[in-house]
């Protein structure tokens, strides 16, 4: 399965086997009429690993959510989730909320509330009107079928300009298997852990410890090499549920199908955590921090994260301006020691930096190649040959006018 | 001394004895006749102690700089410093300038090159044209005077939109002394270390290891305490010099007149400082993050810093939104811990949020607190007695503007 392929495909969601799913307005998004509340519900019993935000404030779902891992050992069938509001912060009353919407979610699909998870994103610090929610039960009920993942993708949009969606296929054995992921998120990005809501189904057979080790080497290399704007959420929340039900042969031991199932879903996590960054908050451009010659991977993580991070460095690519300087800069106080006249940086394919000094260059293919809705930066420290990738945004004034005035 | 109370005047730069200043428009800055070169000198034999940035990546002149102390055993009669030009990246050709400048400043005092440090700000990456500040060797002669630090002030200036000066006066046993600074920066301010260049002259007497601990001190109050936008430079410098021409007692150990003189030099410090993040790119509003209730110091002022540096909190500044779950937030992933439930904290003296969950509060009263120029931000950790404190400012388009084109 490692030498299979899995074609990728970041425009649809397409349902695994036996989930269904089913969304809804609940009047939660000030907006009238906008879907705010969704449910994900593997019909056979199914497994999840959960990766949650590192921020030690975490809004009430989570903690629930917690609970209920614990409780049913990892056997989880559903997840309810609601936009508009993030549930955090809201005390006792904002953790009999999140339980409430588990015993909603129960009704819906008549489980335990036990093997329900429950996720929330939006403002914090406002109590949560669940009732609203309660108000959807029937139609929640009847909304659920098998394209209804689609509507929950939208249910889980906030600042998002895009619904978020990923279906992921290939053959186990003879037998075809999918997974399937959507996401939000667009503001409050950052590279550690979980930076987001996703929700990824599967209808791989795989136990529940493999499925957490593969999940965090997705993660690893997904949602923690993104960054819009250095904010870690107290809401993050990254879920993968897998049911069996294609009845692929079992993945059981780290072997060669345990090593393809882990690059088929990280490759849909990545589809996902690049797609965030596509919606970053005011974002005009995608950029990808490559950076090669390091003496190990953590090192050239950490310069490529210093460098997405950097406001100058994000601010000149709005401005499309060739400042590698500021790049050269970033680089230098992330925190890795590395020789700075030895290094040498390209804009897309355009060498602008040799031995850590400027070089002349032609300022109108900079501008040219800076036009672009995708940049490239390429930095080489000369020191090693471990590489690493980072997604990142550029920083506009359109960022600023979305979040000076989000609560109000 | 420590009981004795400094006099701290933040609008204008007085000498202490035997400084000499002069500043001069050699035409490095684009602006035609704008001044971008000066000099500072004691006309006494004097020492100096200094911080440079931690980035890797430093900039021609630093080298050259910390070259010169080593040399000099850190007697150290003259500064040249020139804005418009960062002379970072800028290879052997730009180690060349840096020794060139203070070839120009030893014929203009007429010391031994080693005895003088040479500072540039400006943009990264092209080379100096040094020959311009050569042509100014009479003008600067002609102009060394008393009353030049004002000049020079202005001439290390490049986004900033004021100078920025300090006097600090005290009497030393019966004697009259001064501690007297400038300082410029607006963007690329980040507190770890001198973000910025500084230039501090006092005509106390007191040992060079004694100045170095002091500096030491007075940096970890005052510039490590300010944020603008998380970019360290390349060229952050904080130069104090002290030539003892005021014949007060000498400082020779660690007693009270030691600790009186850093309580100076932190108060003159933190006056430039703060001045800076007034001054900050596109700045719209002051802020003070008090962090109360730590454990210890290092805890209060890791979550004072988390809360400084995000960019949700910094737009919610500048929207005037009284959005304290940001602010509990960002507290949440500065990676110290806490117990989330007994967070208090308040925006000027309003209340907001209580054990950690949002309390009604009047949001009229909210908004005319957010409207004024100074923020005050209160958060009690409720887990401890130490606190600290971190001045930032908002975000605001402003910063966009000025950063997206700075290059060209």
């Amino acid at each position: 399965m490692n030498s299979l392929s899995w074609k990728v495909d970041g425009t649809q969601i397409l349902a695994p086997r036996a989930y269904l799913a089913s969304a809804a307005a609940a009047g939660i998004k000030k907006e009238d009429g906008r879907l705010d509340v969704g449910i994900v519900y593997s019909t056979r019993p199914s497994i999840a690993a959960v990766r949650f935000t590192t921020n030690v404030v975490k809004a009430a779902p989570l903690l629930v959510s917690r609970e209920h891992l614990e409780n049913s050992g990892g056997e989880i069938r559903a997840i309810i989730v609601n936009s508009g509001n993030a549930n955090a912060c809201t005390g006792d009353q904002g953790l009999a909320a999140a339980r409430e919407m588990c015993e909603i979610a129960a009704r819906v699909v008549t489980i335990p509330h036990e093997q329900i998870l429950v996720c929330s994103t939006g403002v914090i610090g406002v109590p949560l009107p669940v009732e609203r929610i309660e108000k959807k039960v029937d139609e929640l009920r009847r909304g659920l079928n098998e394209k209804g993942l689609d509507g929950v993708s939208r249910a889980i949009m906030t600042t998002d300009t895009v619904r978020k969606v990923c279906t992921a296929e290939t053959r186990l054995g003879e037998i075809p298997v999918r997974i399937s992921g959507m996401t939000k998120g667009a503001g409050m990005i950052h590279p550690r852990m979980a930076t987001t809501l996703a929700l990824v189904v599967t209808d791989v057979f795989i136990t529940r410890s493999l499925l957490e080790d593969a999940l965090t080497e997705a993660c690893e290399r997904s949602y923690n090499r993104i960054s819009v704007d250095g904010d870690t959420s107290t809401n993050d929340t990254l879920i993968v549920m897998a049911n069996g039900a294609s009845r692929a042969i079992p993945i059981q031991e780290k072997n060669e199908r345990y090593r393809g199932f882990t690059e088929g879903l990280t490759q849909v996590c990545q589809c996902l955590a690049r797609q965030i960054v596509r919606d970053g908050e005011g974002a005009s451009k995608f950029v990808e921090i490559d950076v090669c010659g390091a003496e190990n991977e953590a090192a050239a993580t950490r310069v490529a994260r210093s460098i997405a991070n950097s406001p100058l460095v994000k601010t000149a690519m709005a401005g499309e301006d060739a400042n590698w300087g500021r790049i050269l800069c970033a680089a230098g106080y992330s925190g890795v020691p590395f020789d700075p006249d030895r290094v040498e940086i390209r804009i897309g394919d355009l060498l602008v930096c040799q031995n850590g000094t400027g070089i002349e260059f032609d300022e109108l293919q900079a501008k040219q190649i800076l036009s672009q809705r995708d940049i490239q930066i390429h930095l080489d420290l000369k020191s090693g040959n471990a590489s690493s990738v980072m997604w990142t945004c550029d920083l506009t004034k359109e960022y600023i006018h979305i979040n000076a005035d989000y609560r109000t």
